[in-house]
């Protein structure tokens, strides 16, 4: 009996169960969990400050809001804002993947020193969340579209 | 040959190619799609300004930003935003679709009456974007949580 005999034949005598025969549908699937887990690992490692692996996660040539930023200009945008929020601690709240772009809901509960977004926030305690998406390159983050919600800081000062 | 050495047959003797037996990998695919599919023909209702079509896409219990609107409270808001901007056109500018939740990059492109998110735009034209995450029940929008750069349209102003 055949390969493809074998496989009718399983198919025709299968127990009624979800089963099904397909071609090439793992790898979608796989590519979306492998975002998601590597989206995860991300956030551990900003949460960590561990900026040697940042390059582990973030591409090259890298780009925020439509700015070129590169795998430096990137990180000194994160230092710079952990040195503006030292309590910083990214939280996610919810988290959509598909094979090459993920897109989160970040929730942060933080103390900015100083001005924050170009209001008076002066080590006050807000919480507020953001919106980032991301598209993926070689397995890295290679394009970051963020929008943080400062009218909801506002509405806490 | 009971089922299961039937498919261990398949298994072993089966061609080198990229073919798997795989249990219930197709449906997460295919929501996927039918999500991403709903999605953009949301957005076509609300450019059409449909109301009467609103329902299809939208549940009964709709919560938006943590409230409780509900069809009718969402349609309310929905005549509201249009009202207050007479040229409201959603682009959909990046998608993210898994089986459960669709992600958007929204930008807009549009003249405000008087004030818009307590800005004095008052018939001006603005660009800005709006990054919005949707939680699917029963095949349609259930939860809608939406984050608006203000902070792009008071740099416009």
């Amino acid at each position: 009996m055949g390969y493809a005999s074998v496989v009718e034949q399983a198919l025709l005598t299968r127990p009624k169960m979800d089963t099904t025969v397909c071609i090439s549908e793992v790898t979608p699937r796989m590519r979306k969990l492998e975002r998601e887990a590597i989206y995860r690992d991300y956030i551990a490692c900003l949460n960590a400050r561990d900026w040697a692996r940042l390059g582990q996660f973030v591409h090259d040539d890298v780009r925020h809001n439509g700015r070129p930023l590169g795998l430096d200009g990137y990180r000194a945008m994160l230092e710079n804002d952990h040195a503006q929020i030292p309590d910083l601690h990214f939280q996610i709240k919810r988290l959509i993947a598909d094979p090459q772009q993920v897109a989160c809901r970040l929730r942060f509960d933080v103390t900015p020193r100083g001005e924050f977004l170009g209001l008076p926030v002066n080590g006050r305690r807000v919480t507020f969340c953001e919106h980032a998406l991301y598209a993926f390159r070689d397995q890295k983050i290679h394009e970051v579209w963020s929008i943080i919600d400062k009218a909801a800081i506002e509405a806490q000062l």
